[in-house]
């Protein structure tokens, strides 16, 4: 099959791997609809992150099921199934808790790739959940969305415990700060401020619920917050980055007692303890338990009451991915669609 | 009156300061009954804190109103009442919503000094809380418990979400973590764990609920944890020091999806953003809202279901404040309770 796989930073190639095999019974191997590219896999492409040896790429995936292990109860083949980017067994306590990132038994998907043909999915029962029926094709980008950057943006706005009455804020307009915005609206916020300059991100974070947009970054952004919030600042925020500017700006923008939820995968940040101490903001976020929201958001989707798959605005065959990842590097595109089998039957 | 003024670190005279008198219509003066050293006053007493000129010392207070000004309209003179470390207005949109430690119009009493005869005590009507009656002499540590220990260890066990079926995990064993632990007990917890290798803390911890004493620290306070719960961690940790080693025990001892609260007053904290966002916690914490707890604070105590004023491990006259300084530096002393007029009624 083919497979992406990086080997130095700003390196993917598209090659031949082998074919996954069933490796324990709980295993499934699924065809690939589509995968994408993450904001998170541009750490490394872009060297943030070593890569000492080659490694396949990718954690985003639906698909129908080929083949599954003899412990597999829930799943046959032919099923369309999305999952997440943590293999979870969905029944240890931290799962039942509502915490399927924290798995005792999790799988990175990032270790296995999905950014290819064909995928290995373990714990398959836990991690895999099937549509109703086969969807239509118009939907496969939104159910895609649902496998991260929606499960994500969810989690961060329920994290920020996002709700009716509250004024809401997005820090980052990538995709995953668009579908907090998106969750934000689908739960009740009074206002939500998507902070970005980017006018085709600006466009779509309208669309998907925002009422304000503001341009300013750092202290002036948290100028506006608090302008707008009668100088107490923001009840919710969600902040979807990951550097030190955007926590201490998400921390800034937050009145005591409001909640941020933080979902960009941090990279060198070290809080300062004083700072958060004297804030009186509850902090939550981390890698998303998507798996806890995917009955949910599959549901919406089918039902086509939200429309995540519009973050995608680049679709490559999957053989193009290193024109993908130049194109997120370049924020030429907010995020790339790849198709394994080079067809898109619902962009027709 | 007499006060206590700090004039470089391990340097605390108590000395002739002129009385106060209201300089806002919204003040009280009281006449203090009995007020204490905080853990948090050793910082500047130890020159953790910079001391660039002398100043007054003390932010706990119980006493009975003495002068109000014009615009106080819930307290007259004579009665008792209990206030907390931050004066608050008790009306605005944070204090409403519970964080009166927040409060737009906060004033520290720290920078006003209660270790005195006599304070003004600003916002009177949102900051001081009358008992229903003149309280009984032995119940008066307890009332000026609640003034901070309590309610920050309150706070704490609140943040923390300490409730039945959980496993409460505290570190630190000064007084607001030994409040911490009657507060786990009071909300229902399953197990409390006192983390403290002091045998007289000990006793207090389980006296006030723990089932379970650690006395490892670190890494192996954190492996002991992971063993009582099964490998996952706490659901729930309060952290009452409020240095890196502490913080970072706390998160660790924490199961994906718990709870830490932290209420020791951060000093050179720096939280390490990628550890914080894999541990999947909640955090939450800072200076208490006492204020919030208050009412219910007073209620317990009159009562008598709650002792919190056993914390008090030594009792000093205001005049040996210094002494009371050096015990508690020394560790020899939990907490210290100064008596301004020399005597101890509840103590006969």
């Amino acid at each position: 099959m083919h497979g992406a796989v990086l080997y130095a930073p700003h390196d993917v190639r598209v090659e031949d791997r082998p074919d996954p095999v069933i490796e324990e019974p709980t295993d499934a191997i699924i065809r690939l609809v589509a995968t994408c590219i993450c904001g998170s896999d541009l750490w490394p492409y872009r060297g943030a992150d070593e890569v000492p040896a080659p490694r396949p790429m990718g954690h985003e995936y639906v698909g129908v099921v080929e083949e599954v292990g003899d412990a597999v109860t829930t799943l046959e083949p032919g099923m369309f199934v999305v999952g997440s980017f943590w293999a979870s067994d969905n029944t240890c306590e931290i799962c039942r808790s509502g915490y399927q990132s924290g798995c005792v038994n999790r799988v990175l998907m990032a270790t296995i790739g999905t950014q290819s043909q064909l995928a290995r999915i373990p714990l398959a029962d836990g991690t895999l959940v099937p549509t109703p029926e086969s969807p239509e094709p118009d939907l496969v980008p939104s159910l895609l969305a649902a496998s991260d950057v929606l499960g994500t943006g969810w989690f961060g706005a329920d994290a920020a415990e996002a709700g009716p009455g509250k004024t809401v804020v997005v820090v980052g307009d990538g995709a995953v700060g668009l579908c907090a915005v998106l969750a934000a609206r689908h739960f009740g916020a009074d206002r939500i401020v998507a902070m970005s300059r980017h006018p085709t991100r600006q466009e779509l974070a309208r669309h998907f619920g925002a009422t304000d947009i503001i341009v300013e970054r750092g202290e002036a952004g948290v100028a506006r917050i608090r302008e707008l919030t009668g100088g107490l600042g923001a009840h919710s925020v969600v902040e979807a980055v990951g550097t030190q500017e955007s926590m201490v700006q998400a921390i800034r923008s937050t009145r005591p007692g409001g909640h941020v939820g933080f979902v960009g995968l941090a990279h060198d940040v070290a809080l300062p303890g004083d700072e958060l101490f004297e804030s009186l903001v509850h902090l939550h976020g981390g890698p998303a338990p998507v798996r806890r929201y995917l009955p949910e958001l599959i549901r919406l989707i089918v039902e086509r009451r939200i429309d995540p798959g519009k973050v995608f605005d680049l679709i490559l065959p999957l053989d193009a991915a290193a024109e993908g990842y130049r194109a997120m590097d370049e924020r030429r595109a907010v995020k790339v669609l790849l198709t394994p089998d080079g067809g898109v039957p619902w962009a027709a």
